[in-house]
């Protein structure tokens, strides 16, 4: 069956990034796949949060946010203004804060804080996942302020993380989903991994019939193949702003 | 390396039922797994949530809350009490919920709602499974109750479903982690199953390194097979109320 | 006119307990009258809070909670959830705080706090009365362990508090209002008094006609009754797990 | 021992009103008792909360609020002001709505409501029960408005409520407590009652050592003698603004 | 065309102030301005917020609460109850506090805080222009008292300050506009001014076509000529209870 | 004396903008002046506010949230996430709204909703006039909209409105603040206004000495220089996108 765009059923929808968008940010991009926008920027703060004080290690931390207008209508208000974040906001920032966490070796950042803040301007399915994909090339370009600045000396950053869906519609297994897919879709398994394959988070939820054992590897696998384009995209893009990818990377032990 | 309880490593802790538990309730279960104890209530409300209203379908729902001192030092106050729940809460709650919703057949359901309210009362790992393992105990006694009333006349429960953890701590892989294994634990994953292996949710992450794709199907095993052991003691401890698990199942289609 | 369950009008519900049942607490027990189910927790902290810090003085705070189905109706949400608790749960706990903080010297306690945490799992009237009756044998469970630990050498213990209410329905005084007598009751009185008869708190109010002074004695004298009979059940619990309640009581002065 | 004031120990501090203080409001008056002032208003709405919807009956309710600089140090914020009103606040507030529906056939108001606001400007102890007794005054005037107007025909009136305080202070009992005396009483005791000895509400609290039944009677009938004062007062008070206290009770039946 | 009150369309409202009525507060003042009774209160506290600390210099700050029944009908609760105070509330005490620190020399006051209560008992219009004028006469009282008790010796009053509004309504301009006129006002403009006629704000809005900047100056000078008229009052009245405004004004430099 | 990026003491600062940047809103523009940037989106909602249902009016409201890291050092979290927006904030939306709804006449608009919300993505100075002339922008792109899809017939705008401040530093007039300007200026006024110097609202406040007359008139006249000349930019971008201003304002009556 055919997708609502005309793309392949394993494939990403293009991707399109503005580094440098926001320019008080220590980093930052204007993500855009398909028709999903998310402004990603990453501030760096010399301390930790409370519970670090003292013990030498560098935290990573997200906030994300839906733009009232991210959606076709206009929701009355944003989502935790006044009153708590929504649940879904919560469990949001805190996939994006692990997987992010997951890239960079913490004892070596030192007390310093990295916060990423995402926020959805135009919504078409994936926000979580580009919030990710994006978040990491925010990120990137933040580290490498540090260590032309000289502020950061050690390298910190293991290995680029990027993240993706994978769904089950329509008896079809489908890469990166659009809202219109998304809504409908039966099983949703989001995919957060490095370029190279090393698995950062998984999560999957059959809301209909339960997933055969078989069908969660097949699905793991799709994911991971899309999570291993975005690495080199990002790769790409990071360099087009004189950020060289490799030399921030630690060396491997 | 041998577990804080002596157990192997691909045991789980023994799990000790008190159906009935709550009186008003008309599903409930006081739900042990060794030092972890869930009160889990299922009560039925003859309405549905707007969202739903007029559409002939049911809805499950679920609520999880600490007592304040499930843990070895009292919390201030209770999460959520004068304030919103945590996030931690909120994602609980909602991952208990899509799990119990999974077992059933909403659009057979009719127009009510079912609660489940998971409350903490000592907590040592493993909550969030214990809630939905007990919760699916509270769930069958009160459908038992609806169709024994005559107000329910269709079956609609699927399948049992059961959740477990799975962690690699110290090089090994370990079932249903205590809280002393699961808070060193470099990698955590939830699974919740039906009892004949079919897959509701899946959850993993790699707080340290990342994980290869032969280890996430390594842990799903060890997860599944935990979990078809619990879908025993589930329908071994609902047939001691006099309530016949497979009496309850709809038949395949 | 005869009650609902029988009893004579001078009578007590039927009163159960489990001491022990929460086993992190330092003390805890399980409190039914009638069909009210009531879990009382005792924790041990050892500060105070920042009022008190300095002065060598301890402090007794109580929590009451209302589980969502502990009504024949399960409530929407918990009370005081996302917001604050009601007034009339913030009444309850701060009478259950006062009333234990008299059965207990706070001179000689030392610096510590012991919370006193009442969850009504199941309410058929009388929760706040069963909540002081109840949390006193925790707090009696929990200064018995102090001075086993030998954290705790003087005696603090005045005497045994328990508490119960008397009405005035279809022209009878009645003991121990279950809910549906206590819907209906004209006048309410809540007697909180030591075993040998000495009022700690007395709170009495005419939703209809006013009360002659007599009248008011005379509830007096019943709810007076009621508490001796109480402060018995409570030493025999006790004693059953070991905890001798002379042993604790300080000597009268 | 003598008082701050150089009162006797059974003597009210003196009482000033202006009825008519606030000329919006339906009923007003403000209350000096001592050095303790109080605003109380009663507003009319023709209207019932939900609740009553329907029934035919009216409504008493009260809001209580203390002046920042209600006290010697001003507090950093109102009470309640982008928060809960605290406990005290909302025991208090409740304790009003319920003395003065006590004073008022609800039956035969009609579907209306009568918002009595307390709004403590000075304080120096006493303010619940100046609430109680100013609130009366307040009430008796905005009901013969509804008389003069014509909107009421029927009395509905019972009979008027005042309140006082009794304590216990270096082993003599006091009437009415200033803050000097209060803070460092040993025993409390609110009676809330009709000018012809009728008790509507008590409200008792030993903070030391438990008290003697006897000594509980003598302390009711202290404060009965207050509020035999206060009445007579309240019906001074009244007529100097027009409103004749009589012609506003009901026949007795 | 006449004014609902028959003034003249250039002539301010009847004044009435009672200096003194709080008797806790430093300073305070009943500001009657026709129908708008606001209650101000000045309230010295040895500290300035957190933001201040350690620079030597002092801070005014205000609050303004509308009592629920300032209004023709009682609102349902007190603004700000319960939840945050509503944007015009902060914007007004925002404009009090502005309006008033630039009465004083804040860096001669020394580290400490006046706190100006500005409470609306009734309202019918003008109630932000009432609370800067009323708020000035608190003001000044507690200076006196400061310098009187010797904990202020150099002057810190620059000037009196007051304030009032113009509108244009049927094609006048009027001057202190009263609820029937404020709210059918076209344009409405506030200016806080010294005796003197220097500007310290000025607000002014066009709900209705723009306006032109002829007219704004003329508005601006016809709440000028109000200003001095009300400086003028607020000497008097300070020279009732033994303040003179002359002395406690800094010389001009 | 010289301004900090070198500009004339009644220039503006070089203005950009993309209009059409957020594609799912039916106006919008990216308005950036000097390091200022603003998202400032308009969406239509086919509904009215309570208060207007059923008048046949239209409404325009508006939202203003700064970005965590719109500032150079970052917030902790955004402004009114979990709680109310602060004071400023709603301080800031309401004037946006006011300035806007000037602009339209809402009894032609029909019953309808025009949002606009004012992302502050980068904040040097002037965020507040920034919303008001980037938020008419995507206004006038959205009611282009209603217009050429057929849903709005009559014309609804009175004539472009747009605004700037102008501040009193070191002894200069200056226009357009930035922030190290704007930080220390002793006088600051907002003007909104129209194109042809129609003057819709007007703010100025002396936070040190106060202002004489003569100096607030050659203000608001330097600030309606600076008006005329963003007026005309408006029109210019405007046009970029097919948006012919003209076309869209209503007949002078």
């Amino acid at each position: 069956m055919s997708r609502p765009d005309g793309r392949a059923l394993d494939a990403l929808r293009p991707v399109e990034m503005t580094p440098g968008f926001h320019r008080m940010a220590e980093g930052s991009v204007l993500y855009r796949a398909g028709s999903t926008v998310v402004l990603c920027t990453a501030s760096i703060d010399e301390k930790v949060p409370p519970f670090l004080e003292g013990k030498g290690k560098g935290w990573i931390t997200a906030e994300y946010q839906m733009h009232p207008r991210s959606n076709p209508d206009r929701r009355e208000s944003r989502d935790g203004r006044g009153k708590a974040p929504s649940g879904r906001t919560q469990e949001i920032q805190r996939l994006i804060g692990r997987a992010l966490r997951a890239a960079v070796d913490l004892d070596q950042l030192g007390e310093r804080t990295i916060a990423i803040d995402c926020d959805v301007l135009e919504a078409d399915g994936g926000t979580r996942t580009a919030g990710i994909t994006g978040g990491f090339v925010a990120l990137a370009i933040a580290l490498d302020k540090l260590h032309k600045r000289g502020t950061l000396t050690k390298r910190v950053l293991r290995e680029a993380v990027a993240a993706t869906s994978v769904g089950w519609l329509d008896g079809d297994l489908r890469l990166d989903l659009m809202y219109k897919e998304d809504s409908r879709a039966e099983v949703d398994l989001n995919v957060v991994a490095t370029g190279s394959g090393g698995i950062v988070e998984i999560q999957g939820t059959a809301e209909g019939s339960p997933l055969a054992r078989a069908d969660v590897i097949r699905m793991m696998d799709v994911g991971l193949a899309g999570v291993a384009t975005l690495a080199k995209i990002q790769e790409t893009e990071l360099a087009k702003v004189g950020v060289e990818l490799r030399s921030l990377l630690m060396e491997k032990s």
